[in-house]
């Protein structure tokens, strides 16, 4: 007997994995929450039929999502998380020595309850004493903040669920609020390359650019999502991370990385054509 | 009904792709050849069932075998290009005033056959009155050249067919000979992901490093290949891709393309560190 996993990552495209097991399948308040076990890709966790974690390229996401802002300014002490429920995200955050407080805001305490058990090695931090978890809409949580961060991440689901919230301009003014002087705002920018994604990733950037004089997007290679082609938005009050980036700083602080480095740092801001069009086409 | 084509990227992971029509299938002397026509990609070929080119994203791969060399040196005057039966890259070849003469040597006939009548897309500008096609082994074709060419493409399928021979020492020994003292050497050189890939990557790498005091490799993102991440290796004689690039030069050629520009070009050498650790372990 064979088990496959299929993802529709369009209408006519499909991928599919192989799976030894079918480890845990739940319906939550927001969403169905399924664990796999495979050859290929270890354990992955997926979130209303969508792949979002896997064993194996977790570090691409949870490297770039949070080392590019942290090289960016060293200095960063508070930072809120909002979504990551499986944890790879604070794990990352939490080594920096220089962070103070991580908060973190997922919506779906069974997310989290279910990577604990399955996914140890994304949510093995989640309970360093920096960290403090709220189970709440980050949509909700983000409007009663104000010149907190220095740091958000939206680390969101696609804007077709639960995270939709997470896509909108009441929420993208609202972490600019929350945010300090110093504000840094990275957040999961979808894809270029598919319609449907290319469309959440305009959107997005409309929301963004409208609230933050620096409005940046990078790129990586994430072969379990679709097209393989994601990106990243970086968003700031003032720092431009390229131009001011200070690679010595970075590279002293000796952290080991498999994806993250301070030269794909600058390189990964580089896009191309295409996806050029596609963002200066978000209306001004 | 429904009709889908299916690649294994590996034994446990399978790409699928709903088609609209088999447009055209064959077994020529050296592989299995066939054409589908999708929503999603357009008409796509496929040799021995691994997708070649798609209508949709053709360019990315065309456009990054082409313009990193003919930028980083734009008095390329007598190309090479070994394989490409599709016509990519001698159309964007053949986009340069200042290129003289294009040598294609490809193996099987039948495949520049198809794509002229099905590709039409990639395989227009074969008649260009500099192009000179080739049907004949590249391996062989290389031997008996000497001090010929400023640029050498190896456009090649991956390292498991008619394509084996472009994967050794010889050949690359040969491409060497072959090339001026003002000689580039670009060939796709498959992807890190997947273990199968992988290996290739790293046999490649390992047979061009011995030859050229210039070895490098860029990533570029192609949704229909494995994985989505895919490399070419960048070898020469004496040019360095990233130092001297002058952006201006090739940006006054007034070329318009859809991935390729001279800011992508710097950035798509920085390369992951779990890359380079296995371009690292190569051997010396």
């Amino acid at each position: 007997m064979e088990l496959w996993y299929s993802e529709q990552h369009t209408k006519s495209v499909r991928f599919s994995v192989k799976v030894n097991q079918h480890l845990y399948t739940a319906k939550s308040e927001f969403q169905r929450i399924d664990v796999f076990k495979s050859k290929e890709f270890g354990t992955f966790l997926t979130l209303d039929g969508l792949i979002m974690v896997t064993e194996k390229d977790e570090f691409i996401y949870h490297e770039m999502i949070v080392h590019v802002p942290m090289a960016t300014n060293p200095r960063i002490k508070k930072a809120l998380v909002i979504g990551a429920g499986d944890g790879g995200t604070v794990r990352e955050l939490t080594r920096y020595p220089g962070i103070e407080s991580i908060d973190m805001v997922e919506i779906d305490k069974m997310v989290v309850d279910v990577c604990r058990q399955y996914l140890p090695q994304t949510a093995c931090k989640l309970d360093d004493p920096r960290v403090r978890i709220y189970y709440e809409d980050g949509l909700k949580f983000v409007r009663s903040r104000e010149n907190l961060y220095d740091l958000i991440i939206v680390d969101s689901t696609d804007p077709f669920g639960p995270g939709e919230g997470l896509f909108t301009k009441e929420f993208y003014g609202n972490c600019d609020k929350a945010l300090t002087e110093e504000g840094i705002l990275v957040n999961q920018h979808e894809s270029p390359y598919y319609d449907k994604y290319a469309r959440s990733m305009q959107r997005a950037h409309q929301c963004i650019r409208e609230f933050f004089p620096v409005c940046r997007v990078y790129q990586v290679h994430i072969p379990t999502y679709p097209s393989g082609h994601w990106l990243f938005g970086f968003a700031s009050k003032k720092y431009d991370p390229v131009g001011k980036l200070d690679e010595e700083a970075w590279n002293n602080l000796g952290l080991q990385t498999n994806y993250y480095n301070t030269e794909l740092h600058k390189g990964c801001f580089a896009l191309p054509n295409y996806v050029k069009a596609l963002l200066a086409d978000t209306g001004k």
